[in-house]
């Protein structure tokens, strides 16, 4: 952590509590350092008339170019920021091939990830002291975009691919027998239809913030840092969360319409969070590394939403299980309430289909596992056949895929009218969530200890 | 216009001016449409329990998905709104080939489509009337994902693109004549790496709101209800805006972390205005029906943001021409200074160097014309070379394409060093944008009479 003026004192925080307000220690933030940096630009030009260029302090008139929060979500703490943190509106993720096969050079970019985090979840620049700061010869520490922005909540959440462990049959960074078990190559789902080049990846950053831009710039300027060792090898904008992870947030709608993610884990849930979310430490003491951790499920589902608009009203919320407008069960009450699976209409039928998607994916109906869902609505652009390519980029935190992911999206995949007949997986990622990092650690600190 | 309940009476609405905070006439916005929508859903309903289904009045305590604006842009006007409208964050941009080759059809699909985008504007569901309204048994007259969300100042701008008029030598809908001679073929300009999957389109339509799922709810409410006319051809989000459009406005930063814009023609420049964007009625009566609208033009530019990011500050300002951290002209000033490019430094060389963006863009360089941009920021996954695929939507509204779009851009792909060696245009388009429409009328209407 030398070199990162952010990094080091003060008690660690605890994360996925609601953001704090403050600015963070170093208390000055993007905005506040545009006039510091021009001083300081001036300050490394030699040679040229420093008046005539301008750069002598100018505190422009700043105002957040977007209507977003300033709040700042803290980095550091005992779990990973950006799990149980209340849904920021915009997603940028990322995964990353490792090109070095070097342990320290990884180490090194692990370190470097950390300072930068540190830095912009703090709502300042990467390099830490100002916009435009460094050798005026040299590149800027920070591609500059967000300069008047504030830090919208932005967290960084970073995860391990198995590649990083084993890549082609040859062990890598000498992490041979540290792959925690449930870092399971997830298998074939039937339906499936995964392009290579948006699945798997080795290292995984998830950047979510209330302004798009500065989710964007955060994982432009990890990527940036990381030339030359590792190389973009998927990137998935998200503009509408599709969950709520507190019960003060509203749930939100997908693109079918409806609402989603009602009865999603949330940070108010603590001790179903230790039972679904929180991974142990693992059978084996290699292992250990991941206790208090977590698995990131992600998947890239393509909506057939042209079908679905021309769909009965009555056909949807069969498929659904729930109201369109209200998001209420069709066993009645309200959006909160319990489905009743039981319950029949006319003719016995029960009011909730036997393949209603609420059923399919209840605990109930899955050995009581729960998971905690992140996901994002995308829209990237058309298909080439006429139609919007657009779906739900599936985000969920689960204590261990084996037995809380796997089971279900098998039985989805098998069963569920609605994934049957409207969704298609085409892309897919599964990673390992290290816990926190305390002050003066770095990302996954333990795996190389 | 009949059956849109939102069509008639009412004084026209000069658009363009700051937005209205009124949520229309009819002044029930979709937020809270939520419990009527219920209530009619549930009077729909035979033959199934409606209290079992819990479709009975349920008012959620709804509030905003995300930190937006609720104000209202009036669709109604003498120019469209979306031109000189306070520039929106986001971005949704679709443009459309027209599969019929029915002119009742293609009028029909135009007065629905400015019936939905006379509801949706104003912050209501496209069937006008409630959430999940209409016969039970049929599709739903909305697609549902904005029904918690605000307007949003959601602003629907459409044009025409020369296909319509003419496509594979064959003149269509009876609008022999009527092409303006401004909606040109552009031409190719030297580096030009255009995919025609990216590129032309019969129809345009430009989605701008301060909330992303706003303007893709948009745009897919109107390919909905274009269903067997029309084809997506491309889509485009954007996730910040590059340029103000108004006074009010803080100016932008691009991908190059560079303000971009602060020359931008402004809503406030009225005369200007008139000058540059407003399109006359062209030589030929034929062309009549364009008097007071404007040409839209469309280039998607691929940022090639890594090696810019390589590159020393000192070599970004040269290129550009103002310094990154306030965005003053280099030769000295602050941001809305007027660049000088005649003053000169050490060794007699121009401050603003002779390749630099700022003087060749400049409309002193050019004849003295200018342009209203509207452009953002995109960031479209990655390449498959293990960058992001980042860039700048660039959109402009000219007068005349040939006098104050052409000739600029000849100039920058043949001289502006920015653009050679950090830029690729991959997508194109050229639209007629017509003037406002009426209370009664609908978008083109002068182009059919």
């Amino acid at each position: 952590m030398s070199g990162c003026p952010f990094g080091g004192g003060g008690p660690p925080a605890e994360n996925g509590a609601a953001p704090a307000a403050t600015a963070g220690k170093s208390g000055v933030s993007r905005r506040g350092l545009l006039g510091l940096a021009g001083v300081g630009g001036a300050g490394a030009v030699a040679g040229i008339a420093a008046g005539l260029l301008g750069r002598d302090a100018v505190e422009a008139a700043v105002s957040p170019a977007s209507n977003v929060s300033s709040a700042v979500v803290p980095f550091h703490g005992e779990r990973q920021a950006g799990i149980t943190t209340p849904a920021q509106d915009r997603l940028h993720m990322a995964a990353f091939d490792v090109t070095t096969e070097d342990r320290a050079a990884l180490i090194r970019l692990l370190k470097d990830w950390t300072a930068a985090a540190e830095a912009m979840t703090a709502g300042h620049t990467t390099g830490g002291t100002g916009a435009v700061e460094g050798p005026y010869d040299a590149p800027p520490e920070d591609t500059g975009e967000a300069l008047d922005l504030d830090a919208g909540r932005l967290t960084l959440t970073f995860g391990f691919g198995a590649g990083l462990f084993k890549k082609d049959g040859k062990a890598r960074f000498g992490l041979e027998g540290r792959r925690p078990e449930a870092l399971i190559d997830l298998p074939h789902f039937p339906g499936d239809a995964l392009d290579p080049a948006k699945t798997g990846g080795d290292l995984v950053v998830q950047a979510c913030a209330d302004d798009p831009q500065v989710a964007v710039h955060a994982i432009r300027n990890l990527a940036r840092i990381g030339f030359g060792k590792v190389r973009v090898r998927w990137s998935q904008l998200g503009f509408g969360r599709t969950s709520s992870t507190s019960r003060a947030q509203q749930t939100p709608r997908n693109l079918f319409g409806f609402k989603d993610g009602t009865n999603n884990l949330k940070a108010e849930d603590g001790g179903l969070l230790n039972q679904h979310v929180w991974a142990g430490g693992g059978a084996s003491a290699g292992e250990a590394w991941m206790a208090g951790g977590s698995y990131l499920v992600a998947r890239r589902i393509r909506m057939h939403i042209e079908i679905w608009d021309r769909t009965s009203l009555r056909e949807q919320e069969a498929l659904v299980g729930r109201t369109k407008g209200t998001g209420a069960p069709l066993s009645g009450g309200e959006e909160f309430t319990a489905p009743n699976f039981a319950v029949t209409g006319k003719n016995q039928q029960p009011l909730i289909p036997l393949d209603a998607h609420v059923r399919l994916a209840h605990a109930d109906q899955n050995g009581g596992v729960r998971m905690l869902r992140r996901g994002y609505n995308y829209t990237d652009g058309s298909d080439g056949l006429g139609h919007l390519d657009a779906g739900l980029f599936f985000i969920a935190f689960v204590k261990d895929p084996r037995t809380h992911y796997v089971p279900m999206q098998m039985a989805m995949a098998r069963q569920d009218t609605l994934a049957l007949e409207y969704l298609k997986h085409t892309g897919s990622g599964l990673f390992a969530v290290p816990p926190g990092v305390q002050p003066g650690g770095f990302i996954g600190e333990g795996l190389f200890s």
